[in-house]
């Protein structure tokens, strides 16, 4: 139960470290028939790509995604998807004084600690890189649920203490890619990009928080107890690298409301009932109810920081590390593919779940 | 895949509703050889049974837990322990009402609309008594936990806007019990009543948080990628009802942190490895770095208020209704032993999926 | 991942010792709307319990199921479906000897072994006993399979060196309870009857075959590659105590006929696409035909028998035992309704499995 | 839940089509610090890769195994191992006619019902090419098993009516590969191989049985009630292509035998209990008892034959159809490796599951 898998009938399995010769990994359970737009998998790819403006990594990969199986004359057939991305740009010798050294808030030392053994060059399994398989199986649940009439976005809405001020209601999808920060306001873009570019020059790292949003989601996706749909969504965001927190709807501001405040109200429009508020976020008692879904994920500041720190080697003794490699001031303009694709995951699973809750007398 | 089990190795799965014949359940994967405290696990249940103060609901269940399985001579025999609790003092005329209306912000809406059938009496599956269940099996997960000198506890550390401003350094797990609201600080505790009593005067409901620690926990646990501890925690709690958000160590204040002020330096004691600060909260790349583990769960206000609101019926026509029925003004204070239990189940399973990571030329 | 689960989307659980309080299960996944036969379940529970005649083992369980969760109004919900059997009639006495010997072909030692503790009355965990539960939870199976025109039933087709000579199509499933020995023809079904008393008289046991036949199953049931329909039922079947092979179709003899005469030729009925033969059992490429599936098991003689054997106890010991509890000369008629439940859980995990394969532009 | 994965804590996940690019696989949950052979991976390879005798089909792939990830230095690092075989020598012209043509006993109508898409070339995910990733992934969990003094190997015991005549006790492992039938007996094997070449040149098919032996293996894997070893094993053997029929120990011969005569009895020596006679296979209860475990496992003759025979194309008309391809006379010496691998795989995950299993008092 290595844990590199997820999902349960709509499963993704990846494999692969940061400067091995490839990462890659295997869709399996999407349902034959699809027709793929490969360009759109590799649209998503290259909006998580590093080096793609000034404020991410200078550091250069291609992430061409190859598709090795599944597909037949475009359409899925079935079978599992297997992909990789071959790595390149790979500066090993970066990395070579971190072959001892444990960086402050990575992961050198409880990988260390947990397998005795470590491919220390770029983080090996730890790196972020890992979410670009991510990217490219949730490009392709995000084409399966686009036929559902179910759409996924996600964008900027923090960055240090500046705050986007919109609800979701407000917001247009199609401006967020329009700033390199995909903070769908231009006012407030400008200024986290601002912000990205002076803590960039300082070499130090920014926090920052992504709203996620699906629209179209029908009702009844979801599973009672466990595996209600906020909670494998909560742990779909948790599980990418430096998240901290995740919040649906009203969230932690809802501890400070009343019942009588909170409750969404249901109306009934013409044979179809909705809410009248959404603090639910679109999610009642783990299962979907029809409106918008909407969560925040918090993501910590980049560990990898420019400025001199103190830490210790793998003998324990002490040392100083100023941590030299490509890194990104800010790690959340590159992460909103990320959060999309987790996002769709969990949805293209819980609608193939959905399927198996049939009526016993239906044939 | 129903959603009625959790975690890998040592899984929980329950089954009942409210108004049935029982709840119960069955743990799978617990070690031989663990001699149980039986009293212990009423200890926990009655910690979360209803009627147990004045600010819980009045409803009465004595939720005494019946073993069937798995132990012999008061011994965990490596077999599945089975449980149920009976179900008793049910009122199923005060939901009588409820057979057709969709109460606000409950799950009535979406069972019926995912399972086409629902049982209304008292929410069914959706009631909270489910975590009964959880709390049985978590009292067993304590107790193997507590083998391997890992400790777990819960407190309310939020009730509306008042906050308890203590660090989790200071607080004193054995002062918890001592208030009725089960936060460990008798000025805030005395507030945090006083808020409570009044909402439920007024027949409405207010939300909280609780703060749930580990100590103890040793290097090693938790899994690369997809089943990071933090994510399995995270799923955990946002699986309990009427949670809304999670978050780790500096959670969503990392936001606007910058990674040279969140980072935590690592230095060597003796040999032993540690961290100067602890903002990472236990948790570093997904695997526990053996410093405490701590996270915050807010609740929202429980959807069953007594003043009047404005629904539909089954049919789609409009309606008011005043829920009758016993409920809680306030859910944090008996949730307290939810979030340890659910703590406690994710611990257990990633301390057995841990040992199954052993080297390769041990025998 | 201590195997006490079956299945993937429909899901049976078990937990249960043979002298605890009880045994009892959870069976998940069942979908909602199936209008529940309560005894037909206790038909089949009644087929397999103990005493039920002179060739069974004498002792006696009344084998009452008490259902306690997931039924409303007689119709499955969608929930879990809760269920026990209470322990009776157990003379724990019969086993004191058995607190330290290891019985010859038992599980005491492996058992002892593996977990370093063991509940040795009657065999816990390892007891027949909890295959009672699987025939529970196998007659829900059989009616949801029922609704969707899938037939199961099995027969004793072989008792030590008496071989029932009919082909599957010859055989009535009416005829097959008439006899005691559960094989539908007169004259063999006497001739295993005397067999089976005579092992009986001299305190020994014998073997046996039963033949599983599932009639009207669907066109697409089983996965490619791992979880083909076929290597899931050879699991069930293996998983089930005493059994020593299984086979699908042709089986074993398959291996001396050449391609060109086992090859199942395909014919056209008015569009209806149908094999010539069925050499194949109902199965090509791990997933089902139309044609009906049939399948042996291959049950080895109980392993406890009164006459006298030599063994060795906890300590190392030699020593000779004569086992006394009450036990079955021939375990194959009464293990007829644990082959149809198991049969039954593989087909109903399969055909909600095959929902999910829904293509991707159905909504 | 597509059946692209086997295995629980030791995983192996696979997707490729004969056809398509590669096909490939990801081994998950492999303990680090295990120093890789990756020749005997490729040796492995080579005994199951086509063209490698006379008696094989003389399509050609040189099967070269390129591993992606997961070694670091030539050792496991605990992370998963990815690996793919690029696919070579695809004459996709042969496999027109079959675009629309059902092959008698194959796959085309059964993935064409289910999934309405087929990728037809060569059987596409049906094709038995699949099963060179099992071999790959097999051969890592042999060397995982050999660290913990655990070997298996498998013999062509019956090909045809031709049987070797020799116990498990009597094989020598060294001897099987002396011969290109892989049956270790001189004269059986030259049988056996006179039988295949006469068929080969008939343009037809045989079947065979292989017989697997695992030696070494400790006492306490397995578990109990569903996932009992020699279940878990059946599955294994019953999801390889052909594969009708598996039984272990005395098997379907033991149906004809008195407890008295098949039950082993335990003798003590030295501290060590063992078994006198080994009936039972190695396994009691499930759980393996540290004697030699043996089973068999029967193929079916190939369904591709050169001889002409009746058939249906999609629309239902009738056709007759000779297959040209390249194809086996007899699958069964080819098939060894497979065995091999898919008996590692059992084994290495069950040895990990027992490692959960540790007492509860055990820091």
């Amino acid at each position: 139960m290595a844990g590199n898998s997820f999902g349960t009938l709509f499963r993704l399995h990846t494999y692969g470290e940061s400067h091995g010769k490839a990462i890659g990994g295997m869709l399996d359970g999407c349902p034959p028939g699809l027709k793929l737009d490969l360009a759109f998998i590799q649209k998503q790819l290259d909006r998580r790509k590093p080096g793609q403006n000034l404020i991410s990594t200078p550091r250069k990969e291609s992430d061409k995604v190859e598709i090795l199986s599944g597909i037949f004359e475009g359409m899925t057939t079935g079978t599992p998807i297997g992909f990789l991305l071959p790595n390149e740009d790979q500066r090993s010798e970066d990395y070579s004084e971190m072959k001892t050294a444990f960086r402050p808030s990575h992961a050198d030392f409880t990988y260390t600690s947990k397998f005795g053994i470590r491919d220390h060059r770029g983080g090996g399994r730890s790196s972020a890189r890992e979410t670009a398989c991510r990217v490219a199986a949730g490009a392709i649940a995000m084409q399966l649920l686009k036929e559902q009439g179910i759409n996924i976005f996600s964008y900027v809405s923090q960055v240090g203490s500046i705050v986007l001020n919109k609800s979701v209601e407000e917001i247009d999808p199609l401006k967020i890619d329009e700033f390199q920060v995909r903070c769908p306001d231009a006012e407030t873009a400008a200024k986290m990009q601002k912000l990205i570019e002076e803590i960039r020059d300082e070499g130090d790292t920014i926090g920052g928080i992504i709203t996620g949003v699906i629209r179209g989601c029908p009702v009844g996706l979801g599973e009672p107890v466990f595996d209600k749909l906020h909670a494998d969504l909560g742990k779909a965001m948790l599980s990418i690298n430096a998240v901290k927190g995740f919040e649906l709807g009203s969230g932690f501001a809802s501890v400070a409301m009343r019942g009588s405040e909170h409750n969404d109200a249901y109306i009934a429009n013409g044979g179809k009932i909705s809410t009248q508020t959404n603090h639910s976020g679109g999610v009642q008692g783990g299962i979907s109810n029809g409106e918008d879904i909407y969560f925040r994920v918090a993501f910590k500041p980049v560990a990898s920081i420019k400025k001199q720190q103190q830490t210790v080697n793998e003998a324990g003794e002490p040392m100083d590390l100023a941590i030299k490699g490509r890194h990104d001031p800010c790690v959340v303009p590159r992460a909103v593919p990320i959060v999309e694709a987790m996002a769709a995951l969990v949805l293209a699973d819980h609608w193939l779940r959905s399927k198996a809750i049939i009526p016993a007398h239906v044939r």
